[in-house]
């Protein structure tokens, strides 16, 4: 796989689209949505509101007037802004999932305004006193790292690009090991493996929905993000799972000085809707198993995607192994939330989508070659299904120009 | 007044308490109140619960499990992830209110998680890309400015203390005003006053229950939060107002980049509290006015405060001018949401309070000496009394060691 590493202007963040003007985000009002273009450059996860339409009552919240002024929630807790019912979902959760050895006393949780601000949290936590920590990861690497880690310039962390290039023994390090991967789904580890280093686990895509439960994750570090678990994005809700209690001490100090806290009103609404998601989950639930419907839409994509794809002949899809899932009962395959396609020849990936008026996000903003692009799979029907209509008419070489 | 500006281990945010441990910041569940340390180090503002509690139906927001799952709020928006009825109840309670000019069209809104988040990303987009500007404010100054400014140790922005020791022209600056200040309730202007700077306003004071409304404020860049003004802190809810489009889109960027926007739920629910405070506001309203009602709890607190300092004879406290207020229409007086008192002498003010079982917050975290000292006065009637007991109870020479 070809690495290139380029900076860029455009903006790398999970909302950015390749067009900087806002109205180019989303189809515009009064467009016809044939003529439209469809932005799956972002992984809005609008797919899941057909799930939570049917559940719209059974998971709402009510928020009285005169609840939650304290920006206290739990002074008891280390996470002092940790709402107790939000906590206690989660823990039930990972246990229903069995995607976390989550036994009592074993983990700190902090709660994070989205996983993003818990990246920082972390980095800010692991980076040493006295020197700037080398922030890694292997590529092609979330598109959101540079750009998180570079966003004040701190002096102590800083943005190195692939971790497989990393090969100083002498230098504090911190890998990021997103598993599945975000952009291409691929099940990771760590691969720097040297002295005076962190890992942080990003495991935003571990659950049943997207990937086979093969084991509890047991590691120091761990990054869940409700938005990817439950589809909730507009909530900003994310947590970490920490071993330490003097990095989990940190990260709530990061958290305490840059926001205060973390909005209770969300907590209470995640806990909530965790808590229908666990319901949905029990033998005998009178609901549809959240994660079994979810499967059921994206393996589904995942079939016409590849059909399409196939007899265009003219991009590369990855395929994933089948594996016994804990959760399933059964062996799954991986069903991720993008696609990570490649053109076959060395063309600009992005830019061939684009004149089909299909915005992706191109593979120079993970740190590989322009000849990938990620795009979402997990908006909702009427963008999947002219994402296949546009996908399916391109053709040869007026689009693709083998030289 | 002397000026010892002292670093300290000691954490320097809102919620932060004098003692560390978190068992330590609230009173004990089972320990008698009586005997309890009263925690009034940080700004927590229960004393509107009271209001609240009377609209608690009134002011209740319910949001449905399938509500508000995208990233986005308004692709049409610059802030994209701002949400309009946000928007038109922070424009509405603004006119109402009289303390901004928030003519259409003139101001950009920027939505933060609380204005913690929104001043770091005032200093990012503030901040010259080839040079670290120096972050100052007039002491005393709110103590979470230094930790903020320096957390991951920027090298676009660094905290340079107190305001009045700036005297470089030469060097780009950003000034911090805040007005009515935290931690004593002066009205202040900008005080550096010299080429290559900005200056932000935080106004999160600059409502009618703690300050008369003299003019409405029409600054480049002016912060305000939810906490103070209404006193939902759980929620972390501010909003910037910005006049210029280029330092907005550079704060948008940040909190883009940050937290990928604003927590919807919290923005749902402090629209919906927004609303109801310009509604109690309206002639003919069939709710008390929420200004009013808040405001007569101050005043008849720092009337009894001023009371119980005046028989003990060992403190200070400040005494603010009465100004005719444009949304009261009358004369009125500085009532702030916190007490900025001096021991006589030079003794160490947090020390003679903590020996009586009152934490504040000491004076060398506000960039002053130490005979000072900031008590809130936004707790709840229980704790308040207690502060008064405590206070009217401490004699002479026993705690107060002149030399």
């Amino acid at each position: 796989m070809g690495v290139t590493v380029q900076t860029s202007e455009i903006n790398h963040s999970e909302v950015s689209s390749n067009n900087s003007a806002p109205e180019n985000r989303k189809n515009g009002i009064g467009e016809s949505i044939a003529d439209a273009v469809i932005n799956l450059d972002h992984g809005d996860p609008t797919m899941f509101e057909a799930y939570w339409e049917k559940m719209r009552e059974r998971s709402a919240v009510t928020l009285l007037g005169s609840q939650s002024l304290s920006y206290f929630s739990d002074p008891k807790n280390l996470c002092w802004f940790l709402e107790p019912k939000l906590e206690q979902e989660i823990k039930r959760l990972h246990t229903i999932v069995g995607n976390v050895a989550i036994e009592e006393g074993q983990y700190y949780i902090v709660v994070g305004t989205g996983s993003s601000q818990l990246i920082q949290a972390a980095l800010y936590a692991l980076s040493p006193p006295d020197a700037a920590a080398t922030v890694v990861c292997a590529a092609p690497y979330y598109s959101a790292y540079p750009e998180v880690t570079d966003l004040v310039r701190s002096r102590r962390f800083e943005w190195g690009g692939d971790a497989r290039s990393f090969e100083r023994d002498d230098e504090p390090f911190i890998e990021l090991v997103t598993t599945p991967n975000n952009p291409d789904g691929v099940i990771r580890e760590a691969v720097v493996n040297r002295p005076h280093g962190s890992v942080v686990y990003d495991l935003a895509y571990y659950w049943p929905h997207f990937t086979p439960i093969t084991a509890p994750a047991n590691h120091h570090l761990m990054l869940f993000t409700f938005s990817k678990c439950t589809g909730h994005a507009g909530s900003r809700i994310g947590w970490a799972l920490v071993k330490d209690k003097e990095v989990a001490k940190k990260m709530i100090k990061f958290m305490e000085v840059s926001t205060i806290g973390v909005s209770k009103d969300s907590q209470l609404r995640a806990a909530k809707i965790l808590g229908t998601v666990s319901d949905s989950c029990s033998t005998g639930a009178d609901i549809e198993n959240f994660f079994v419907f979810s499967r059921n839409i994206l393996k589904e994509r995942w079939n016409r995607l590849r059909e399409v794809v196939k007899a265009a002949d003219l991009f590369t899809l990855l395929k994933y192994p089948t594996q016994y899932c804990r959760f399933a009962k059964d062996m799954t395959d991986t069903v991720p939330a993008f696609a990570w396609i490649a053109t076959k020849g060395e063309e600009d990936c992005a830019e061939v989508l684009k004149k089909h008026k299909i915005l992706g996000r191109g593979g120079t903003k993970f740190g590989v070659g322009k000849q990938f692009a990620r795009i979402s799979l997990v908006s909702k029907d009427e963008e999947f299904n002219l994402l296949l209509q546009r996908l399916s008419i391109i053709q040869g070489t007026d689009d693709l120009n083998y030289e």
